[in-house]
């Protein structure tokens, strides 16, 4: 029987296991990339590993996230990332180079690779035929060290595309159909393959797109077959070379099958404060605006720019709007600046915004009280946007764009009087590698630099024989790894956990870390209950290693989402799941809990737990791999690693 | 006799007291500007005042501090900024229109005009042949209700200039040495003007940056004559018809001279962490520099920005150095965008950052840890950059970009092979006023939006018989506006005094504020007791306001700062002086005092306060004007406009 591509490629770099749906597997990854918000943590902890130099074969390592650089921790977690890179063989992209998987798609995207990077947006290299997968920056310290990455072996669900979009439908508009089809939940473990004819339709920018905002429906990754677009697009980066034909067999069977008439499709949105909260354009048609901000790794190509330029050309952006404008990559930002695009977005009024994630985490304009926000971005999550009344709208650049000239929101199908901008694909971009620092041969001269921000990666001890304490707080469904770490104003304490931790879940509860500390000062073990889908949304295994560092020893959900589970295992906290998820309403914050031989019981699938202040006993699923429980025994990865070497 | 510039335009304005040096006048204000940081303030406390429009001849707000926007403050601060401005016919520069000054001088600023502003580097006007001066929020919204602005009739210094400045010796080098002449004290009350022959060689952006600058030395203002210079640039700007010829007199004299003759010049920097701190750039020759950031009211011109790009062209930014650049208007954006700057900029690897404020006042590019920053700006106070180790060094454009492209202090007069850009003055500058908001004839129907962060602007009340209570704090010499209200991350409530005030003395004594609160509560009085030089620093008249808010009612002090006592008497708290610098030592925080009959008592020089914890009487002194005692009476000079209505 044929093979799906995800297949072939997994096959390519299955190091442990066997590719069978549901059975964990270990991969051997081709290329890492990391961003300096989750990358400081990721090198410290490779450099735990004592190992002289990445192993694998192409290691970047961006600065994207914290360029507005409020304080000196930020300038000096770019001069560690630096200098750590040249020490350690990897490539460093500096900042204002752009957005970590814009520039990556431009300078070192390969079809048929595998890619680990600590970003949840990694998949964008799905566009360009990789597997390319969000994870911890201790998995992508693992997958640097030449470790393999393990994985659920997915379904392969198929969207199969066909037809041709309409003029000012988009890419963008084709990934909100998809979330409006399988939703924010339920969808871990599995991969989207993209096929049909309608591929070829669809240049590489545009299934980065799609590929992009995949990670909001949580599955593993997406990925669209390498064809003569994508020859095109590496040619037109100077890297022909790069190029393999890749696709699945014509006989391959998938796990699911999601059919898209693209000629169908209309402008659509994801309403606040969820990217799976669908609605077309039109539904607010005349419903008014304050800001528009295009950019982000989901939509700042080069095209995507362009199409912006020109429907603001000759237009003015209406009085009352600010319109903010963060091309992707300094490679798509110096081609603006030739092609005249720069200036029509200075004529129009737009405000130049740096090119990196910038609002897109919440660095900055935030906008106003209970301010209407249009955003070419990913994620709506409410207060993401620093301004917890802000109401964020996800759309397309085009949608974006006429939004900041009317004012209001406008259907781009409708009669607004703007020509279609042509999209322009360039046959040949401006390559211009300057600002990316290529490692020398022998690092081991290189001089890493430490700013005091730069703390040591902590450890966790291993698992005690019994496990007591209290539910130090008891959340919601949908939590975010935003609120459990926020961003914004608090990303620069990244490096330094101790630190940081004092704001674990301070956009719920600003006491939760001094309960736990207290705690922690009688003895006592911290435990999290909460709803379903917990830990979505970012990467950031600081929602891990801070819980962590506060003692807390399991999380209680109705559902935890893949990465985060990983994560929590990656560093020694139990992640334990409701058997009936009506057992939630059984905890109540402060319930004083016992989970005795935990080792024992984790060996099972399922552990008993103890509620001592309601005199209850409840089953939870404990729904984890051998290398999880050993990692979950020793007290953490790192630790299993210092034990193997 | 012959007359000074200063002199003539003074006279025309006069409007009270008589202008002879160290006599209070009053002036006419012709024109004045806002920026958003203090313009909430100062429009609330214009709206207090009750006046339908402005009656100056020009008012213009300008959003060019917090354009960063963290938190949904800043957004809804800008939006009651646009629309009060439309109702009360105000011009309204949109946020990303650039720097105030530099938006000023390019649109509105007109020789022979007075000017006031809620900015110290008002002075800039003075480059177009303006008597331009920083002050209060409160003094600019008198302003704009057509009152007089009071100052002390000022000595006239004359900066006599001779020769023409060497290729790589810049305006900012003439600046340099007038403040390595002057230092940053000691010229209260002067007014710095230049003459002689080698003003003619000087550009209106170069007399600008010098001008900006001189406010460095604590003068009142400087001022160019307008010439011929000055009609080219205002024809370059579309508008010839706002120029006018001034000079001094041939036989006018001065209180003092200063020649500088610009052939001899060399390049200069300001050594941390103050301006007047002057050395040659030679000097430090070699030294490895971590950033470079040009921009900045000082220095942010077309010309500027050209030259940087001439130089940067072709060259890389050195490997170590993060080079930020942010032109300073809209203007200037949109024309280094179409003459190809923008994209030299972008292909040398700076980061284009936007047109404002920004890295000036600490809001974003915070250097690391001890890092050293070459800026083309203003000031290099400890800490202002946001980094309390970081090294700033104020250099000119030329000096700035010499040192990206090596990363280290160069001498630009030294053999480094780059040649030397000509600076481009343009005869016609692309003028495009459209992100300027123009007010309706009728602003009465404009609704004027209020975020959750604008409070009302509190008023005093009138004077009481007699003032009872407590040293609610002691302090020691050398108390900053900073250490009285602080900025930084509190700087977003500088729009809500009740919140504000909260953090009142927040870097000296978190719980002052309580303490007064408390104090209120039961029906006494707050003083604070100081040592000398308290309120020094910054102007912002919010180290008043928010005292006030928390009912204090008299500073006791060895001595006060004349702005900050000027400020003080604004808003009814009475500044008293000890007789006896001992007498400092007979008071401690928590003593009870009485000032009784207060009213009676600050009708002379003198005031008997009695510390009943200690049973002692003290005698202060109560130096202020007429015009400052009615003030205190009616409990403020809004009280006092009130009654005068």
């Amino acid at each position: 029987m044929g093979k799906t591509l995800t297949e072939k490629i997994l096959l390519s770099h299955v190091k442990e296991g066997t590719l069978e749906t549901g059975k964990p597997i270990g991969i051997l990854i081709d290329q890492t990339l990391t961003q300096d918000a989750t990358g400081t943590m990721a090198y410290l902890q490779f450099e735990a590993m004592g190992l002289a130099r990445v192993q694998n074969e192409l290691a970047v390592s961006y600065v994207d996230h914290n360029t507005i650089q409020v304080g000196y921790e930020n300038a000096d977690d770019h001069r560690y990332l630096q200098t750590v890179a040249a020490a350690k063989g990897v490539i460093f992209s500096r900042p204002g180079n752009g957005i970590c998987h814009q520039v990556h798609l431009e300078r070192f995207g390969k079809p048929g690779k595998t890619m680990l990077g600590s970003d949840s947006h990694t998949p964008t290299g799905g566009g360009i035929g990789m597997i390319a997968i969000g994870a911890g920056g201790l998995d992508v310290a693992v997958a640097m060290a030449g470790g393999p990455f393990h994985l659920i072996s997915p379904k392969v669900i198929e969207i199969r595309l066909t037809g041709k979009l309409r003029p000012w439908v988009a890419a963008k508009d084709v990934i909100l159909t998809v979330l409006e089809h399988y939703g924010v939940k339920g969808n871990v473990n599995c991969i989207f393959e993209y096929t049909g004819t309608g591929v070829a339709s669809m240049e590489v920018p545009e299934r980065a797109t799609i590929c992009n905002m995949g990670a909001e429906c949580g599955v593993t990754t997406s990925i669209f077959p390498s064809d003569e677009k994508t020859r095109i697009f590496l040619k037109a980066q100077g890297r022909e070379e790069d190029w393999v034909a890749l696709s699945s067999d014509e006989d391959a069977s998938y796990d699911g099958l999601f059919e898209i008439d693209l000629s169908t499709l209309e402008p659509k949105m994801a309403c606040p404060h969820s990217p799976g909260n669908i609605e077309k354009v039109s539904k607010l048609a005349g419903k008014r605006v304050e800001q528009v901000l295009i950019g982000s790794c989901t939509n700042s190509s080069y095209a995507d720019m362009k199409k912006v330029a020109d429907i603001l050309d000759g237009h003015t952006v209406a009085e009352h709007v600010s319109l903010g404008i963060a091309p992707g990559s300094r490679e798509v930002l110096l081609m603006l600046s030739k092609d005249g695009s720069l200036g029509k977005f200075i004529q129009s009024g737009a405000r130049i915004l740096e090119s990196a994630c910038g609002f897109c985490i919440g660095n900055h304009q935030s906008p106003g009280t209970e301010g209407v926000s249009l955003r070419t971005s990913n994620r709506n999550f409410e207060g993401r946007s620093g301004t917890k009344s802000g109401q964020v709208y996800l759309v397309s650049p085009e949608t974006a764009a006429l939004a900041a000239i009317t004012g209001v929101f406008t259907d781009p199908l409708s009669d607004h009087g703007i020509p279609y901008p042509k999209v322009v694909h360039p046959t040949q971009f401006l390559v211009d590698d300057s600002m990316i620092v290529f490692p020398p041969e022998d690092g081991s001269k290189v001089e890493i630099f430490r700013g005091p921000n730069i703390g040591e990666p902590p450890k966790n001890t291993a698992l005690k024989e019994h496990l007591e304490g209290y539910v130090t707080i008891k959340v919601g469904d949908k939590i975010t790894t935003d609120h459990i770490m926020p961003a914004g104003s608090r990303l620069k304490y990244r490096s330094n956990i101790p630190v940081y931790s004092k704001y674990v879940f301070e956009p719920i509860d600003e006491h939760f870390s001094q309960r736990c500390t207290e705690n922690q000062d009688r003895g006592k073990d911290n435990f999290i209950v909460a709803g379903s889908s917990y830990g979505q949304g970012s990467s950031r295994e600081h929602a891990a290693i801070c819980p962590m560092y506060l003692g807390v020893k399991a999380v209680i959900a109705v559902s935890i989402e893949r990465i985060h589970q990983n994560n929590l295992c990656n560093f020694g906290i139990i992640p334990l799941t409701f058997l009936h998820e009506e057992d939630y309403a059984k905890f109540e914050a402060n319930d004083e809990l016992l989970l005795e031989n935990v080792k024992e019981q984790i060996k099972g699938g399922e552990v008993v737990l103890k509620n001592k202040t309601r005199s209850t006993e409840i089953t939870l699923c404990c729904d984890i791999t051998d290398e999880q429980r050993s990692m979950l025994i020793s007290g953490g990865l790192l630790n299993i690693l210092k034990e193997r070497a």
